[in-house]
């Protein structure tokens, strides 16, 4: 069993080139839902939907978010109708937002109804939101604090940013089975997410870091970080708000007290040289995942280096 | 001010022609709540949808119900989720029910949220719900008791039907407005609705059958039936199972607390006669409403009745 932690559209992307490496049943997602928001009143997780949409091959290429070839008739009508229109959803997007909030709304648990809708669309990977309550990713910025959508949908991440908080995270449980699959995983993957704000709410969850840190699988890390830049989005300005470099030991150090392989790109081979000298275990590879089949030659080279190591650190006796 | 009593497709239709004849701030519409229902975990309200969009301009002449040219993919995408698809939402409408949702949600009443949605959709004319509380219309049938919609779309009204009851009504007042409207109108026009599911659910909120009977303003009732049958829908089968005869008559028997004027179609001349030989003044044009022009032209024809007529019975002194 292969457990990977996720979001953003990073993470996506790793478990589009994932799930054509590995039988879906071997997968374990455990997603960030630090994002997830209320919106036109329903209750939407963008990371859990595009694990979901990524694993039921639905989700657009084109956007990296939402369904492909979806179209935006209900979007265009609520701005019609005076409502905000920033956060965009698709006509076949909102039916599974729709889906969920009726469930959620019957009592069901976020989990239960993650499963739910993984199984309707065929989904065969196990797909857990990092915990069934409420832990919200706030961003703190010179305008005031921001939730993760406003700050990096609605603002396009131009503003300052203090510092990132999980406010909830304290008094959370992870979901049912989070930790028991991180403990009897053979590998746990951490996608090349966003460390803070995306990989951070799930690390924030009270048990998780233990987990990691005990489970005798090997951990393993694949950098969002290129040289001294994200390969997408705001991961840079907010490592260094938090005080981290941005760089691959920037993404090491986020992760150091579980870490046991960090894979980085061929270009930060002197960085990774860096790194290995300090005693981490570093392995390079091409990272970038521009398209289709860049996804998957990721994906294959992560899943031979885990063959490769399942006998090295963590293999079950 | 013209004040119309509206519901179903033929009342929507009517409200199509009037809003042509009548300059839209002399309009007030009581609507009928009855068919509401929870859909996709959304308060829908079929009537009030369709007479908002019949103002707006925005009603499909097609479907008689939604938006014009409106889509469907929302809907399909729930079909894939194994969700209920029965009763047809589109995608452009979906965002009023969003909207009406949210907004009901917060706390606003249905009232309050009606005109603020005809407000953002630029109608100048006074909607209003016969209630804000919930007035149920249920049909028994040998299978067992149905909602208004299940009965009506899900089942293709193919049910016997035993009776119809208002569960509600008697705890359930008339919205802000519609007893003052009734009281205060030029003239009141019953649309031609079906009276048992489309009007009956409005009189029977207590104080609405007083005040039709109270008001100085002639109440003018619209015929939906022509000879022995229902121009379209189940109003002829409901109007039997409520011991109505499925007449001009008949129409006649069940608004006869309160009606000043039957208009009917120019084929029920006989019936007619022997209406006005009983002592009810009886109006003959043609009321089918095919076209728009059709549409029109009985809305004038009844405007210009009106006119006549505004001395004569219950003009403001």
């Amino acid at each position: 069993m292969i457990v990977v932690l996720t979001g953003g559209t990073g993470g996506a992307k790793f478990v589009e080139g994932l799930r054509q490496a590995v039988a879906p049943e071997d997968l374990t997602l455990i997603v960030n839902t630090g994002d997830d928001l209320r919106w036109w009143g329903l209750h939407v997780s963008p990371d859990l939907d595009s694990i979901t949409y990524a694993l039921a091959g639905l989700l657009s290429k084109e956007r990296g978010w939402g369904v492909k070839g979806d179209t935006f008739y209900c979007l265009q009508a609520m701005g019609e109708l005076g409502e905000p229109i920033w956060f965009h959803v698709g006509d076949r997007d909102l039916a599974l937002h729709l889906s969920r909030s009726k469930l959620l709304a019957q009592g069901k648990t976020l989990s239960q109804v993650t499963a739910a809708i993984a199984a309707r669309l065929g989904v065969q990977a196990s797909i857990l939101p990092m915990s069934d309550s409420r832990v919200e990713t706030r961003v703190d910025t010179p305008i005031g604090e921001l939730s993760f959508q406003e700050y990096f949908v609605q603002r396009w991440y131009q503003d300052p940013v203090k510092s990132v908080r999980f406010p909830g995270a304290d008094r959370a449980q992870p979901a049912p089975g989070v930790l028991e699959a991180i403990l009897s995983a053979n590998a746990v993957l951490i996608a090349p997410s966003n460390p803070i704000t995306s990989i951070g709410p799930i690390l924030a969850v009270p048990g998780i870091r233990e987990a990691l840190a005990n489970t005798q699988a090997p951990v393993v890390a694949v950098s969002p970080i290129i040289g001294a830049a994200a390969i997408s989005g705001p991961a840079g300005i907010l490592m260094k708000a938090q005080g981290f470099p941005v760089s691959i030991a920037g993404v090491a150090q986020c992760y150091q007290e579980f870490l046991d392989i960090l894979i980085a790109d061929n270009r930060d081979a002197a960085a990774a040289a860096e790194l290995k000298s300090s005693g981490l275990r570093v392995h390079s590879t091409s990272i970038m995942m521009r398209t289709a089949d860049e996804k998957v030659k990721l994906a294959r080279a992560v899943v031979s280096l885990l063959a490769e190591n399942s006998a090295v650190a963590g293999a079950q006796p």
